[in-house]
């Protein structure tokens, strides 16, 4: 579902990945930190596709927000392994939402 | 290709959307934007996925790189007929990125 009616400014965390052989766990995991990341104070919503390549972007109110999920425990642990196993390659991106238009039919 | 090796700061366009149930001439148009879009003037890079939504994600040097190409003729001509033809939906979002991490194994 596209995240609309966010007022700027507000803060977009983009990542980007490519993902290694070993997809053991993902999926929950993947799911598991969903569910956790909507939990946290400052979350404002969370978009995802993949093709070849994945992109999540998550919206938060603030970059304390995403610091303080960056240091999550469990979160931690999942980037941890997703390192390990999970990814081949990734790219991380927070920045500062500008501006922002929306259509709908 | 995740769009690596940018030095901070520099602007995302985030750019979400659904599709309708008219797709006449999308991917042929869609093929055309990205190869314009690379042809202009303080274009960075591009990532593309496509699950239930899709989200494109295109960089940019500054801002008035991000308006020039809003303004090129054909890109508003093929704005004007997804608006009509090929989206239900649809999210721009222009951000300044602040940080990146990436991670390549």
């Amino acid at each position: 579902m596209i995240v609309t009616h966010l007022e700027p400014p507000y803060f977009a965390v983009i990542f980007t990945t490519l993902l290694s052989n070993d997809q053991t766990d993902y999926q929950s995991t993947a799911m598991r930190m969903k569910e956790l990341a909507e939990q946290q104070e400052g979350y404002l919503g969370m978009e995802s596709a993949r093709g070849d390549l994945g992109i999540t972007v998550s919206y938060w109110k603030d970059l304390s927000s995403i610091t303080n999920w960056k240091h999550h425990l469990e979160h931690s642990e999942a980037r941890t392994r997703g390192k390990q196993q999970w990814y081949s390659q990734y790219q991380l991106i927070i920045c500062k939402v500008e501006r922002a238009y929306g259509f709908e039919k």
